[in-house]
């Protein structure tokens, strides 16, 4: 069941001992979230932890390794931040799926897999939601957990630039600045820093790029030798999706990835209003955003690109 | 002299017929100031026109081309946005050097050679200085006005990602989405999106970037040359000076680029708040902010290089 802002302020008053759980392949906005909050409770005077993820980059280790659960804890309440199905649960949380007591989320397709889930989907980031709770709870934040939740806010939204900002995140991002959140020093190592191995992948990835469909569509495709060549490791390919959405005339900028093997590839999806990204991902058993989404495919690039060049002749037909 | 908010409303309300001045090589901030309180001025009933600026990019053309003065157009009260001296007044602005009535800047070297200056240093983009005034004169803004002011504020931030940002510059932000600015169109069109053009020209500044003092210090060049296999215009270079300073562990990102000759340069500074770009530029008879500066120099790139070597060995010894 869904919950009011009311209701999880008084449900998280009443427990103790909460584990904090954030989805694969996690990002600013699901490790932001569970820092701040870890951080927000602590100082209420609870007991909480981060499950450890073992996909964390250290370009986001700073936002959680101050609150990792050790071995043998105990929780009593398992919290859920910024995780839209249990598919996303990292190996090691799939043994708590099924006692999820709490999810604070705001992806519009989530199926209300927890006990109660506090979402709400006209939020830019699920960072928002946890300041609305920790301001709830205790009238401010301090400036570490406002630096968290300030990693959640702007990483979500490409740094206030994506479609999906709103007044209200910046509003939400002035006040977190107001209490200390250190933005500079993030913004410039979120989104003024490029490391040499990433202007190489960036400089492959370009010469490589597909446009079909008069320039509305451009198809990137990311090989394990591109990166292999470049030097470049996960935390260099930070927002790498949107790279084909970037240039100028493309409606939908389209990014293949390998993975494990050549058969083992992602796909990432970014769309103008006019396509809906998570339709197409749906073709492929993924889903996401109307303007950003996401699918693991078992198929090679070039049998990826001919399932897409025959989803994508429908829409621009 | 310096006036108070209380007293630019004054003087606004006491004149009318304005003639609104941009700087030279102009910028979003300068345009969208000028564009958004000829708007502004405009819906409260005073003529209100910007003189055309012969080096308006198309990128920009929207802010001011509602707004362009008449030939024969015989202004009452002549007013400068974001333009720090005179010396950056366009060629056709100079007639009006000795007659600015107001000067609305948020450079803190402005030498104050207006009758009246409306200067806050501490504002990110002058835009926020034209927002406070049009809401103190009318309690709120339009939808266009709205739109003009986001541009100033969202480019001169770099869409709030450059150490300038502030709480105030975001909830400003904010009460402009809210006003109705087309934020998502901006974002797209300023920060999101790259001709083929400009990701070209980028490729070719990295390939040839310099790296000294020990990575803590890029320089970039762009010569003529470069900018012809490109195929690169004015508007593919827009904010082009942040590329050195944007690569992990450089603390000073120069750029130097050739203009109509091998020896009429402009070089552009960026730098961590260790290092005053100010002064760097000032070096040249340049000047600028604390972390962004620029001058105009007379020399060729070899020559500018050995003299920034020597400025920088005093830096880094």
């Amino acid at each position: 069941m869904t919950i009011t802002l009311n209701e999880i302020v008084k449900l998280i008053k009443e427990f103790d001992n909460f584990l904090i759980l954030t989805h694969r392949r996690p990002d600013g906005d699901t490790l932001g979230c569970a820092g701040g909050l870890a951080q927000g409770l602590g100082e209420l005077g609870k007991t909480a932890h981060v499950l450890p993820n073992p996909e964390t980059t250290p370009r986001y280790m700073q936002l959680v390794e101050d609150y990792l659960a050790p071995e043998n804890y105990v929780p009593q309440c398992i919290i859920t931040v910024d995780t839209a199905t249990l598919d996303l649960l990292p190996e090691n949380a799939l043994k708590y799926a099924d006692k999820i007591t709490i999810c604070i989320d705001h992806h519009s397709s989530n199926p209300l897999y927890a006990k109660y889930t506090y979402l709400d989907a006209q939020c830019a980031s699920c960072g928002e939601l946890v300041y609305d709770i920790l301001i709830a709870l205790s009238g401010s934040v301090s400036a570490k957990t406002a630096g968290h939740l300030y990693a959640a806010l702007s990483t979500d939204t490409g740094c206030f630039a994506y479609a999906n900002t709103t007044a209200k995140v910046l509003q939400t991002a002035a006040r977190l600045i107001e209490a200390g959140a250190p933005h500079r020093e993030m913004n410039k190592a979120f989104f003024r820093t490029r490391t040499r191995s990433r202007v190489k992948i960036e400089g492959a990835i370009f010469s490589e790029m597909e446009f079909c469909f008069n320039g509305a569509v451009a198809i990137a495709t990311i090989t394990r030798a591109m990166l292999e060549q470049s030097g470049a490791v996960e935390d260099d390919l930070d927002d790498i999706a949107s790279l084909p959405g970037s240039i100028e005339g493309v409606v939908v900028g389209i990014t293949i990835r390998e993975l494990t093997s050549e058969r083992d590839c992602k796909i990432s999806v970014r769309s103008s209003p006019s396509v809906n990204s998570n339709e197409i991902c749906a073709h492929f058993g993924g889903g996401g955003h109307a303007m950003a989404a996401g699918a693991s495919v078992n198929g090679t690039i070039g049998e990826i690109k001919e399932r897409l060049y025959s989803i994508l002749s429908e829409i621009f037909k």
